[in-house]
């Protein structure tokens, strides 16, 4: 499909690149990092590194293409991704034959290889976009059953909209936070069932979700759509993401106009945002949308991707437990299908907003995408190597999501996505 | 309470304020205005004129006050905003002063008085704030009360979570348009009740929502609550805003999440921010709160605003009817406590977000804020002057929202909040 040089699977760099990494030549992601003493720039992720495109700039190594040094001294990407998509491709190739074990420009010169590579492991990562309006949507059949199982009919589990509508709506942009960025349990009004009265205080049933994420570049005006065929080039990249939820807010608050305070506290993305490009090796089919979907939500060619996901949860001090394996190809409703249905009526996206998936479960219990499911409403407790029981989230734990796409000896994933519980605050 | 000079409410201008006008000496809103052949830059209104900030600032005049020039030739009140309410407060003072007729400094050089005051009928005001997170509120019991009877149960109108919280949702910010936008009627999915399928077409039943919002300073970091007893500190001032909604795709759509494709295709703020300070003398006491509210909703003091409001219907070239007079005083939840709600959770606010009412509907059928409750779901026809009818809004109505205080001879106004809706795009 693309006809970006970065995306060639026979690449390699000169820069090691060890097994299992996330990080190989043909993924080439952007993010922003600080070292220390320094301020927040661009960077890319090979293999264990950092490439800072500030100093890679500054040198002179990227001055045929058309940004400005102030794009790559951003603290965000936002002004990278103002310029758009071919202007973004240009930037991944140029990074590609500069990383090129056959392309002696930087490889050659050490002095700056010293000033322009870093460890991932003394940088930290900041939140790379600034989203401007965020939208989640609820696309993944899977997840959608399995709540409509728990708390309306088994037998009449999704709505009469599902299958019609990729069912979405508006999230708050404030409380994005990146991997690494520990947060309190929220605490809010809950009711119990036996009870007519709510109460106050901290949130109970701490829950993940499991998402994928997509940040848009510059759409069109008020009034115009993006269909199904040109919704590739408004999707600039993908970050997992990881949608927090207090069920137990959630639960009493979200009827009838929908989740807010159960949501609102904190949600957490990935500090790679991987390009769409780098994942076109792993493009595959969908499901048979049936019914058929109306015409606007009609789309061609291979549109899902198949992403391998997990989630591991790390009590304070113990050991990791994976509690879930899922896949981004579950979805129903890809990502075309999501833009074409959010600017139909006319509703515009703009450079930096972001999209995302919904928990994205499987059809088996072990690639569930939320412990609301895996712990089928806490009657099914999952045991922690401690000995502990895991129905939510006790505070201290820490949840990671993981990501990767593998296929003929190519591996491209996004690091993790990770945040530790703090309790809540008196 | 507040003890800014420019509240007094016996001072007068040099500049003539008509009677009736909603611009005195005690509003000095803030807005972006542009004249022919001319940047975007700051003003306020005075009468029926606007005095440029940026000239005023390039003559010296505000030489004493902590803003840079650029905040005044910003082409949103964002920079302004940004530092924050004393500031704000000193800039009010600051104007007041120079438009004081017992003040000689500008009022006495003709030559200066040319250079920085316009007629508000040769500017073109443009969207005030770039706003980051929009959140919608529903928190008028009347139209609350209106919309459980017409879709629910008539004894049981309220859902049960309706007195114990503010309900809100998250709105979209990217379609926030400013008066005098025009936009086309929304397309997308509905379902008659009598199909099992949807069909895609224009909306059929457009509405508008009177609305006010409110625009806030800088909050607390995530994590951090706002007190009511804190929440003045972070409201900057308020707008009319028209909730546009397409009734049909909303009803289709909704069920779980809330409105989203219903909502996102435009929303309308009228173009001056209109501080806190200036309703002060407005203050009135709200309803007795039953059941008692937790006591993170506690609140003291007189929360709740005498604003009178009104929307009327403008066919295409024909006569305006008045469909709705309603007023701000109606609210169950004041803006404090939706503002201590919203955060009770960690959720940070920032500069620039937009926090809105929900509809303003009174307890009589000519105080409805919306089309749905005036014309009863479509059952009581509004006649209009040319002989027509209106259930809901057809093409090349003209929909104008107005809002006013009025007290011991002060006024106090936001000026109109008015779109065209053009007919569905091809």
């Amino acid at each position: 499909m693309t006809a970006i040089r970065a995306n060639n699977i026979h690449l390699q760099s000169w820069v090691n690149v060890p097994e299992n990494s996330d990080f190989p030549i043909q993924n080439i992601p952007f993010g922003i990092f600080k070292t220390e003493d320094s301020e927040a720039r661009v960077g890319t992720a090979i293999g264990d590194k950092i490439l800072d495109l500030k100093a890679l700039s500054a040198m002179g190594y990227l001055r045929d293409l058309n940004y400005e040094a102030s794009d790559y001294s951003s603290s965000t990407l936002n002004p990278i991704l103002k310029r758009g998509k071919s202007e973004l491709r240009k930037l991944r190739d140029r990074l590609s034959d500069l990383l090129n074990k056959e392309n002696q420009e930087l490889q050659s010169n050490p002095d700056h290889i010293d000033q322009v590579l870093f460890d991932q492991k003394a940088a930290e990562m900041l939140l790379p976009v600034q989203v401007g309006d965020y939208t989640d949507f609820y696309s993944s059949e899977d997840h959608a059953r399995n709540v409509g199982t728990m708390f309306r009919d088994p037998n009449n589990a999704l709505l009469p909209n599902w299958k019609h509508i990729p069912v979405g709506y508006h999230g708050r942009s404030s409380s994005i936070i990146v991997s690494g960025t520990p947060f309190h349990r929220p605490a809010g009004q809950s009711k119990a069932d036996d009870s007519d009265k709510p109460t106050f205080g901290p949130c109970r049933l701490l829950d993940f979700e499991l998402e994928m994420a997509f940040i848009t570049f510059d759409g069109k005006a008020l009034g115009e759509s993006i269909s199904t065929n040109e919704g590739e080039d408004y999707i600039a990249g993908l970050m997992l993401f990881n949608d927090w939820s207090a069920r137990d807010i959630q639960k009493w608050e979200y009827v009838p106009l929908g989740p807010f305070l159960g949501k609102n506290f904190a949600s957490t993305v990935s500090p790679w945002l991987v390009t769409l490009d780098a994942f076109d090796h792993f493009r595959v089919s969908g499901p048979i949308q049936d019914p058929p979907v109306l015409s606007y939500l009609e789309f061609n060619g291979n549109q899902y991707y198949d992403i391998n996901l997990e989630v591991g949860i790390q009590p304070e001090n113990g050991e990791e437990k994976v509690v879930c394996q899922s896949n981004f190809k579950y979805m129903y409703w890809n990502m075309l299908q999501q833009l074409a249905h959010h600017t139909i009526n006319g509703c515009n996206i703009r450079c930096g907003d972001m999209l995302a998936s919904g928990t994205i479960s499987g059809p088996e219990p072990g690639s569930f995408g939320s412990m609301l499911e895996i712990s089928w409403k806490g009657t099914k407790p999952v045991s922690m190597p401690d000995g502990s029981e895991r129905k939510f989230i006790l505070d201290g734990d820490t949840v990671t999501l993981r990501g990767f796409a593998s296929k003929d000896n190519l591996r491209i994933g996004f690091g993790e996505c990770s945040n530790k519980v703090l309790p809540a605050k008196k």
